[in-house]
């Protein structure tokens, strides 16, 4: 299971202010706390208030490989960001993200081929997000075939269903689940299947345990990938826990212990 | 989601003790505590050291409905003491459990039509738990097979999987997973899916976590009832959360406190 850290966006403040005043500290720590709650890939985003959105981007790339290791994912919805932060990447990147639609398709696939990058695909298009688990595989298949046409292979692909928050879109949960399992055998080898996770627990009051739950469930469903909060030790707890449960890791009485030490060892 | 309150058993010394003394009162703490926490029916075992195990059930069947008005599992291995047990129910009991050996169904089976009870079927026989999905279906098929011929409903059937410890049968957890997704097709109305859920974290160090997790994960498969301990605030807060993101109860900012105040209506 791949876990993206989530916190180095400039929609936390802390990270928008450290991204203005080009504050090195502030994102070396964050980039090290994270692989060291058990991110095994940090997502990176300037956020929205970035005046130089391509200037933050490179210093934001160079800065956190300062600090480690650890594959990025590229998260914008601009080309130009995008080139900015895959051109400077040590290790294979992720593109996150594009979408079903043409437009989008035809832009950044070419983008994955050039930088040798995996790329997500969100199950939306110009109408929005399909309401049915049906709907959002049939994207997921549009996404694939554009991979395939671009000459990437199927298992480079993420597929991210779009999870919506329990509190607006109830029903919606449990129609992502089954789009997991069904998107699991669109093709040879499989996409991977991943979450934006913090999306669905946005504005209730049980947050981490919303969180926690909905991943673990997921992870049965076959979710391999999440972008979530890696500093949150109940959180990766349980996934760690759920992989041991599905026989993907050696069970030992110090589990929890081994499974932070290896992550650490690749920071 | 049926949660069975585990802890009216025998097996732990406590309640040996007090049914050995005959002490109601901590007879009626248990029961009363375990219906606060969650459980919406209680499991009641004698444990294996009373003398005489058919006035042990009696008492203890007694004892705790001078307490509790939710339903009883009656838990043992021998004919006469699920009698003691059954004949002595206010609420409509379950029967746990037969096997799917012919020799138990044809004496099990014909007691639960008797009491009207619902009865759990355990996926082995003569030869033991079969170690593959396939091979538990297959025995989940002749336990039905069983109830239909007694003329009791399919979803008055519990099947039981079986979880082994993931410390002694790890790659057996995810099998147990596939195999609960299976049986939910066998019977038209289908049979419920049921776990004992502490034997997957039998004798490892992190039980609490072990359980809910795995807990979770059943549930996200199609499990409907699970034996447990209602007194483990967390697992059940688990249990709440994923049948909430299974859509099975309406949200509000207080869903948990909501779910525990129709719990303690009933009891």
């Amino acid at each position: 299971m791949l876990i993206i850290g989530e916190r180095l966006n400039g929609m936390f403040k802390s990270v928008a202010k450290a991204i203005k005043e080009k504050d090195s500290k502030v994102i070396h720590d964050l980039a090290v706390k994270q692989v060291e709650g058990g991110a095994h890939m940090l997502d990176v985003n300037v956020g929205p208030a970035s005046a130089d959105a391509v200037a933050a981007m490179e210093w934001l790339v160079k800065t956190i490989q300062e600090a480690v290791d650890v594959p990025l994912s590229i998260d914008s919805t601009k080309p130009e960001v995008f080139e900015a932060g895959l051109k400077l990447c040590k290790a294979k990147p992720l593109i996150n993200s594009t979408t079903a639609e043409k437009e989008k398709l035809d832009i950044l696939m070419p983008m994955a081929a050039k930088y040798d990058a995996s790329i997500i695909g969100l199950t939306m298009d110009k109408k929005g997000i399909p309401s049915t688990g049906e709907g959002r595989t049939e994207l997921a298949l549009n996404i694939i075939a554009a991979a395939m046409e671009n000459g990437i292979s199927t298992d480079r692909v993420y597929i991210d269903p779009l999870i919506l928050p329990v509190n607006v879109a109830q029903d919606q949960c449990s129609k992502v689940l089954e789009t997991i399992r069904e998107c699991k055998i669109l093709s040879d080898p499989p996409p991977h299947l991943l979450l934006g996770l913090s999306n669905v627990s946005q504005k209730t009051l049980n947050r981490e345990l919303i969180n926690r739950t909905y991943l673990v469930m997921a992870i049965a469903m076959g979710l391999d990938a999440a972008i979530c909060d890696s500093l949150d030790k109940e959180l990766v707890d349980s996934v760690i826990t759920a992989e041991l449960l599905l026989n993907k890791d050696i069970y030992c009485d110090s589990y929890l212990d081994a499974y932070r030490k290896k992550a650490v060892a690749v920071r």
